[in-house]
């Protein structure tokens, strides 16, 4: 079992997230071990020290972040002594890599600095690949203690080739873990398990987790066992139950995005995008184009927050804005037909709607969208009414049209 | 004394860094109320019950998110039951705040959002403003246990809203606590750290915080004291001081945005903004329409990915093309003029640069944006060198744009 500790005042007063705890979790997790618990704790020695002998019950390791560097707040190798009646001490190991990291960084050695190689006289030093202070291992009943820099590109290197080998060498692990994620858009967490609850139950220790992203949801499927070959077999019957149930709604697998799947889908069909927007107001765009080569099939985007932007940059006509309004299906129509025609792509996006949480009306309340897909065989307009803040809104806005152009394209054979 | 526990596997395998511990970190820490210990756990309600009961000696508030919400992996209700031998029970209260929740969304009553209502029976449920779970009290062996849901922006509202003033009430304090935040952009933490280096020291008892949100740098400057008049002038005292190192890069004090801050200039002018974005794809526009009623002075954006876009929606000349490239100054000077001239603006904000990480050439390295102002007196050509990822890229040049405007409009007269 493990647990992780990590050190620093600035976690406690909140100043950034506990991204090394994120980074070791995941990293772990990947090699299939998985973390019980993480713990944050301040520069005092005194409450270091008891965390770190306030382990749970079953922790074998504890991987310990932070405090290691040469300033006065760096207090961890005396905690560490003081927890387990060790007394700190030079190591000669430890001097000669720190000389040899100043060395290659062109810097000289002063008392703050060697101060870096006084460590528990009993520990293990442990190279630093990419900075000065170096890393330790304490063993103290049994348990396994591992002192990382906190400084988060040491902590990465550190974790990546040195603690996730150690941890697995000493756990003498002998079985097979491996999990899957799949991306859903559409449908959120509580249908989800609505529409799981009638399906067959998922294979003998398939772990089933919800990990929320508004407005999406990542679902991990995760199994372990003896047997590779087994563990891989039951995790795609329970991802083939999962797409039993809400199939339409998985638009990937893996580290995929929706835009990244569109990107492919675009691509088997030599097809191309352009988009006009209005109340989402460039958010579809930008998340258009926040992929790499998106260049190659992104053509242009018009921002079309006024009438007469509607009427000037898409050629919406003002007999329609005038009958049907602004946000209606006849705009939205006319929008994706006018933006597709200027900018000659194969395929059109477009979104009109009230973000809120002004401009309701009582028979178009705030979060009245309409979205229109042109594809070379025609326009399909779609209407939906969310609710949620404006950032909500415009981002249910964003992916809804996406994924509508997903469907679209699905539908569509391929080039 | 206070403590944080977050549940969730999610946090435990590293899928997302602990942002509620952070934020409510920083949100008690700027109330001048210390956090000694984070702690993260799993789902397993075990687990959930064993940290529960695990508190540091001295603790009389434990703050806990997570674990509230409709799914089968929500069960910190439970577990804090069984922690305290308590059992569950359907909560009036709870469930009429539920049902008001669910009224508002348009969603209907399900048996797994009913399970919401479902909480350790001599809790006090706490209503949550912004989702459906409510939140809940416990009182233990004279500590006091604050539930809050998990989802971010539900923990934020019930931090700011309830939490920070339930346990400054229940802390029995009695002496004046406040703070204030400058807003900074352009300047990075280690430049404000030395510009302040060579300042006059800050007022006794004055903390200064910085809260680095990529890429701006909230400063919160944090005073406590028996006397709130003396408090409030030692505030003022340290935010001249800072000003008087760093103050063109301050460009607001408070919850106040960039984007913000410039409808304010915009209104004061009854000037209104057009926008064409290369590089940015969508991300400048998507900042703009994220401020309601922006639709009252912005009024189109243009995302000119392909050349021709820049030459048929802005009118950039071919020949400027040809002869200076879509990266260059000639081109943010035409889009910007450009854009200003067909939307009839009296401002307009043009950015072409190369947001990698394709695309580089030797003397237009990726990183390299041009930015064009445009005003009623004439356009301003800047030109930036940033480094990092695409996303940051994007985030540094729009920023950049709208603090280029900034300081343009203060730089013009109030119309």
């Amino acid at each position: 079992m493990i647990e992780l500790l990590t050190i620093g005042d600035e976690l406690l007063c909140g100043r950034t997230p506990d991204a090394n705890a994120a980074m070791i979790a995941r990293e772990l997790h990947a090699a299939g071990l998985a973390v019980q618990r993480i713990t944050s704790t301040g520069d005092d020695p005194g409450r270091i020290a008891a965390a770190l002998l306030s382990c749970l019950p079953g922790t074998r390791f504890m991987v310990v972040t932070g405090g290691l560097g040469p300033t006065g707040d760096d207090r961890t190798a005396a905690a560490a002594a003081a927890a387990f009646g060790d007394t700190l001490a030079e190591h000669p190991h430890a001097l000669s890599m720190l000389e040899d990291a100043l060395k290659k960084r062109r810097l000289p050695m002063n008392a703050p600095r060697r101060k870096q190689a006084m460590l528990p006289s009993t520990c293990t030093p442990v190279a630093n690949p990419v900075g000065t202070a170096c890393g330790f291992i304490m063993l103290h009943e049994n348990r396994h203690y591992i002192f990382l820099p906190g400084v988060p590109a040491e902590a990465r290197a550190m974790t990546e080739q040195f603690v996730t080998g150690y941890i697995n060498e000493h756990a003498g692990r002998n079985h097979a873990i491996s999990s899957r994620s799949l991306r859903v858009f559409g449908i959120f967490e509580s249908a989800i398990q609505e529409a799981l609850s009638t399906a067959p139950p998922l294979p003998d220790g398939v772990q089933l987790g919800f990990y929320p992203h508004f407005p999406e949801v990542m679902l991990r499927l995760t199994a372990h066992g003896p047997d590779a070959d087994d563990v891989n077999r039951r995790l795609q019957q329970a991802r083939d139950t999962i797409a039993g149930r809400i199939g339409e709604h998985v638009y990937a697998e893996g580290d995929m995005s929706l835009v990244e799947t569109i990107a492919g889908l675009l691509a088997q069909r030599n097809a191309s995008l352009s988009v006009a927007e209005s109340c989402t107001g460039g958010l579809l765009c930008h998340l258009i184009t926040g992929v790499p080569g998106s260049s190659n099939w992104f053509e242009r985007g018009l921002i079309v927050y006024s009438n007469a932007a509607k009427t000037q940059l898409a050629g919406v006509d003002e007999s329609i804005l005038a009958r049907h309004g602004a946000v209606s299906e006849q705009t939205a129509r006319a929008l994706a037909d006018g933006v597709r025609a200027c900018s000659g792509t194969t395929h059109a996006l477009a979104i009109t709607g009230i973000a809120g949480p002004g401009g309701g009306m009582p028979e178009k309340p705030v979060g009245t969208v309409f979205f229109a897909v042109a594809a070379p065989d025609g326009c399909s307009i779609h209407q939906r009414r969310f609710s949620g803040t404006r950032e909500q809104i415009k981002l249910l806005s964003a992916y809804t049209a996406l994924d509508l152009l997903r469907r679209c394209l699905l539908g569509s054979s391929v080039d």
